[in-house]
C-alpha cells in the first residue's frame, strides 16, 4: 500500500484551508506595528515608543475548560480566555501588551474550530490594542484523541525599565484590593468537571442543568470568559505597588508570589462576594475551604497592593477594587492568611 | 466523597517540585538582560543595543517526534529540538535571540520528564545566547494519556530594521544554498511512524532495529536532533537575501514562502545528498516522490537565496553551503521545480 501523509493523519491541504479561514481575523488585528504578511516564518513587529523598554513574556493555557467548551461547541470564547489570561499575566508586571501568538493543536485538524477559536483571539486582541502576530496549528493523531485539542497562548508585551512593577516597594500596612473574577477563568476545571460529573460520555448533558443557586445553567456559568483587567487598571498603574494574577493555585499559591521576603498577606474574608458557583463547587464536592482557596480563584480575579494614602483615589478610579486586606509582618508561617 | 484537586489528577505539589527540578537548567541562561528571577507571572527581558529593533517572533510544537522520544525515553534530546526549530524560524528573517519559553502539557505530571526536557532547551538557549525566559507546565488528565506530552516552543528575537532579511530582493538568476540537515528533524514522524509501525503497543522494539541502509539503529536515527543553523550562517547574513526553513511541508510548501511574487525556485536534484533514512522511508513505506517532498526535509534544512556575485565568498565563509538550483520566472507553474 503507497503511504501518503493524509493518511497517516496529518493533512496539509487541510491546514491550508486553515490558514485561508483565519486569515482576515488575524490581518484584522495588525496595526502599522506589524511587518510583513501570515505565512512567513517569525512575525515582525516593529518596537517603537520606549527609551528603555523592558519585554515582559508569559506563556498559558487554558487547562481543562477546554474539555467544557469542547462538549458546548464555544470556541470563540475560549479564544477570549487564553488571550485575557496572557495579557493579566504581563499586566503584573505593569506591561502593555504588543503582540500575541498562538498553538492549537488537534488530534484531526477542523479548520472551523480553528476560525472560532482565532476570531475569538483576535476579538480580544483588538479590545487591547494588541496584534495576533502569528501561531501554529498542529495536527497530531495520537496524542490528542479525534475531539480533543489543547490551546496555548504567548505574549509579549513592554513597559519602560522605571516603570516595572514587581512588589519590590511592598510594606507591611499596605493595602490589598481585590478586583472580582467572572467566574471560575481558566482554573480549577478538572475539579469542576469532576464534582458535576461533566464528561462526553454523560447522556444527561449535565452543563445543561439549571442550578437554584445559578442565575443561568451551569455550563453558561462555567464558559463565562476569563476577565481582562488591561482596561480597567491601565490608567492606575503608576500607584499600583504589585499585583497578582489569581490564576493556578488560587489567592494562596499567586498572591505570595510578588510579596518581598518576610511579608505575608492578610485577607479579611466577607469583604468581597463569593459567586455562587463556589459555594455550589464546594457544597456537591464536599471539598475543604482550604482546597478551594488553593484551587479557585474564589471570587477575586486579581489583587493589587497599593499604599494607604493611595487608596481612595485607587478606589475612586477604579470603583470595582475592593479593599479586602492588609500586608503584615510574616511570623514563620504561610505568605497568605485568610480570616 | 471529599473532593481534592489531587484527585481530580492535578497536583500542585506534584507542580512545586517540578519548579525545585528546572531551577538551576533555567537560571543557568540567564544573562544580565534578564531582570527578576523564576517565579513572576511574566519573564522580563531588558531589550538593549539595537537603534530600530523589529521583534521577530515564532510558535513552534515538535510534532509526533513526541511520540518516539516518550518511548526511548529521550526527552533532554527533544528539549534541543524544540529550541532549534524555533531559533531556526525566526533566522529566516535575520534575527538573533533573545529570549524562548515554553509549554509543556502531561496528562500525568512527572517532575523528571520536565526537568530533563528543560535541560535539553537549556543547553540549546546557551548555545545561541538566548534566555530560557519562563514557561508554563500543565497537568491536563483527560486531555492527554498517561504516558503523553505535548511540547511547545515560543521564541522572540530582534534584528535591526534595516536587516532584516524577507526575501524582497529576490531576483531571477540568484542562486539557492543548500544546508544539509541532520535527518528528519522535527517534521514527518507520523508518517514515518507508520511506514515503521512504531507504537507503545510495539512488542518488537522497531526502534532497535538496525537497517543495513542505517549506520545506527532506527531509533538513533530518528532522534536526531534539529539542527541549529544560527552559528553557521550569523557572520553572512548580511549577504543573504532570503531564507527558507524546510519543516512541515518540505521544500515544495516552505520555499515559496519567501519568494517574491512571480518568481520561482528551481532545485537540481542529485546536488545534494539525501539521507540514507528518507530512501529508506520512501522504499518501506511505497511513498510517491511528490509525497516525500512535500512531508520531509530529503536532506536540506535551510535554503538560502544570494545573488551569484555572492556565492563564492559564501561558500567559503560556509562551506557546507551547496549550490542546489536558482531562481526562475514563474511560467504559470508551482514555486517550486524539482529537476
Amino acid at each position: 500500500m503507497t503511504e501518503t501523509y493524509a493518511a497517516a493523519g496529518v493533512d496539509i491541504d487541510l491546514a491550508n484551508q486553515t490558514v485561508a479561514l483565519i486569515k482576515k481575523h488575524v490581518r484584522s488585528t495588525f496595526g502599522p506595528q506589524v511587518l510583513g504578511d501570515i505565512g512567513l516564518f517569525g512575525g515582525l513587529f516593529h518596537l517603537q515608543g520606549y527609551r528603555e523598554p523592558v519585554l515582559v513574556a508569559s506563556a498559558d493555557g487554558v487547562g481543562t475548560k477546554l474539555k467544557v467548551a469542547a462538549l458546548l461547541g464555544r470556541y470563540h470564547s475560549l479564544g477570549l480566555d487564553i488571550v485575557h489570561h496572557c495579557v493579566n499575566d504581563i499586566l503584573t508586571c505593569g506591561a502593555e501588551p504588543l503582540f500575541f501568538m498562538d498553538y492549537v493543536a488537534m488530534g484531526k485538524l477542523v479548520p472551523e474550530t480553528v476560525a472560532s477559536l482565532v476570531s475569538g483571539m483576535a476579538e480580544a486582541c483588538r479590545g487591547v490594542g494588541c496584534a495576533l502576530l502569528g501561531g501554529e496549528t498542529a495536527e497530531m493523531p495520537g496524542i490528542y484523541a479525534p475531539g480533543d485539542l489543547d490551546l496555548v497562548g504567548f505574549i509579549v508585551g513592554a513597559v519602560e525599565r522605571e516603570n516595572v512593577i514587581d512588589g519590590r516597594s511592598i510594606l507591611p500596612g499596605d493595602v490589598l484590593l481585590g478586583l472580582p473574577s467572572q467566574g471560575l477563568h481558566t482554573n480549577g476545571y478538572s475539579l469542576a468537571r469532576r464534582v458535576f460529573s461533566i464528561t462526553s460520555q454523560d447522556p444527561v448533558a449535565s452543563w445543561d442543568i439549571s442550578y437554584p443557586e445559578l442565575s443561568r445553567s451551569l455550563g453558561e456559568v462555567l464558559m463565562e470568559p476569563h476577565r481582562c483587567y488591561y482596561p480597567l487598571l491601565k490608567p492606575v498603574l503608576p500607584c499600583i505597588k504589585g499585583i497578582a494574577h489569581i490564576t493556578g493555585g488560587g489567592l494562596v499559591d499567586n498572591v505570595p508570589r510578588v510579596l518581598p521576603d518576610g511579608l505575608a498577606a492578610r485577607f479579611y474574608r466577607g469583604t468581597w462576594p463569593v459567586p455562587a458557583i463556589f459555594g455550589l463547587l464546594q457544597r456537591r464536592g464536599d471539598v475543604t475551604e482550604q482546597e478551594m482557596y488553593r484551587t479557585f480563584n474564589m471570587g477575586l480575579g486579581m489583587v493589587l497592593f497599593c499604599a494607604e494614602k493611595d487608596r481612595e483615589w485607587l478606589q475612586k478610579a477604579v470603583p470595582e477594587a475592593m479593599r479586602v486586606g492588609e500586608v503584615v509582618e510574616r511570623q514563620g508561617g504561610d505568605g497568605v492568611m485568610l480570616r
